[in-house]
């Protein structure tokens, strides 16, 4: 299909975490890459977009992790826009061995906004023709993470503050960092034991600088091994994010 | 000089601040990447030192910046090991356009560690032949950073918890993550007025998972629109790093 971008990435030290593999908030700042360069190449980058105004955000992720590579492998990262209806626009991204193993898989659905007023607006179909993707009715849908609230006991909550380095171009946190308020209240010992294999992340609404943000886990009964972790984030009690990730433990 | 080691490097989105500029954590992260190369290059990577529980720690960085490239500039990194004794190596780095503009000039001072120890021990001679450096008596040292308790008001001290994704793979903080805790505190209004012009960082003790920062700034009276902001890291009330960084406003 040559409505698939690929560029080959070489992994470096600071892309990967303690366990030497390339992080998770790299795995989507790469994928993010691979279509920033995409539009670039068709003439729809973000420089054009962003001058009439408009730009795109992310609503939801799910991620398939095989195996994360490790420093100095060099990957490719496909992209491809597949299916759109006038508000939302289904985009693949994939990390590759060159062999053509597969690392990781990831599902997303975007929206486009107007940068101005923070809304939601129709995808211009001159965009969607430029990177071939098929117009449907319905998109394909990703189902809701598993919603915290409903199980029984009270999750913990973290704080974090966002920091001045947290906010990008757009005066907006850059969603990877999102990860690290999930993730790091779980604690080092969960985090060396496990490795995450999958997570759908559904992004409710934007956090920006300043705010101090609550993050909530909870950790549900493990099954054959595999451990799944319910999150939620917020802000003076409104829900920003909310993850489900499924883990196993690694091997030693 | 055939000792001096480049490579090119375009910047990337993930790579910038608020500003649309490299940030300062990752112009670090590019020079050490120029030197991680060269090492691996010139057959003295990690892998092979690790294995003989060898390690380089950085003791100080003299970072002068000229203009921070933005997003899409293709740079060169250039690093060359200019001098060295038994305990000390200086290593110079460049970041440069590919015309030869200065952009970053960073000088510094590495030592080597026993790994498991975590002491100091005499550099092999055997090394920094491998990178033609030259053998001196004394290395020529970088001036510390002015003392911030010895001003006369009281520095406040805001406090970050060293969070797991903030550790690399040898367990300790990555030195570029310390600048975000010495800049944050300055606050927005500070850090989009003024732009970085030279930072002189002092790293005296090594941060580790789960520890408690402290960081303490001072801002000096500005002199010919020139400002001196004073900062220091503690842990435990133990100083860990000192860093004096010299800002200019940015121009409208």
């Amino acid at each position: 299909m040559d409505d698939v971008y690929t560029e080959k990435h070489q992994v470096v030290y600071y892309e990967v975490d303690v366990s030497g593999k390339l992080s998770i908030p790299m795995i989507l700042n790469l994928a993010i890459l691979g279509s920033t360069n995409q539009s670039a190449a068709l003439g729809m980058g973000n420089e054009r977009i962003h001058a009439n105004n408009v730009g795109w955000v992310v609503l939801q992720y799910d991620m398939q992790i095989d195996r994360r590579p490790k420093v100095d492998e060099v990957i490719n990262i496909k992209t491809q826009a597949v299916e759109y209806n006038p508000f939302f626009a289904v985009r693949k991204f994939w990390l590759e061995g060159l062999d053509g193993e597969p690392l990781v898989t990831i599902n997303s659905i975007f929206a486009m906004i107007d940068m101005q007023a923070r809304k939601m607006i129709r995808i211009p179909q001159v965009m969607m023709d430029t990177y071939q993707a098929k117009r449907v009715k319905h998109i394909t849908r990703i189902p809701d993470p598993q919603d915290i609230t409903t199980t029984t006991t009270e999750p913990q909550g973290t704080n974090y503050h966002v920091r001045f380095f947290d906010i990008d171009h757009n005066h907006h946190v850059n969603n990877a960092h999102y990860f690290a308020w999930m993730q790091d209240p779980l604690g080092a010992d969960f985090l060396k034991k496990y490795e995450t294999k999958r997570v759908n992340i559904k992004y409710e609404n934007e956090i920006r600088y300043g705010s101090e943000v609550v993050s909530y886990y909870k950790i549900l009964p493990s099954v054959g091994g595999e451990v799944i972790t319910l999150h939620q984030i917020k802000v003076d009690g409104q829900v920003m994010t909310e993850a489900e990730m499924y883990w196993q433990e690694n091997q030693a």
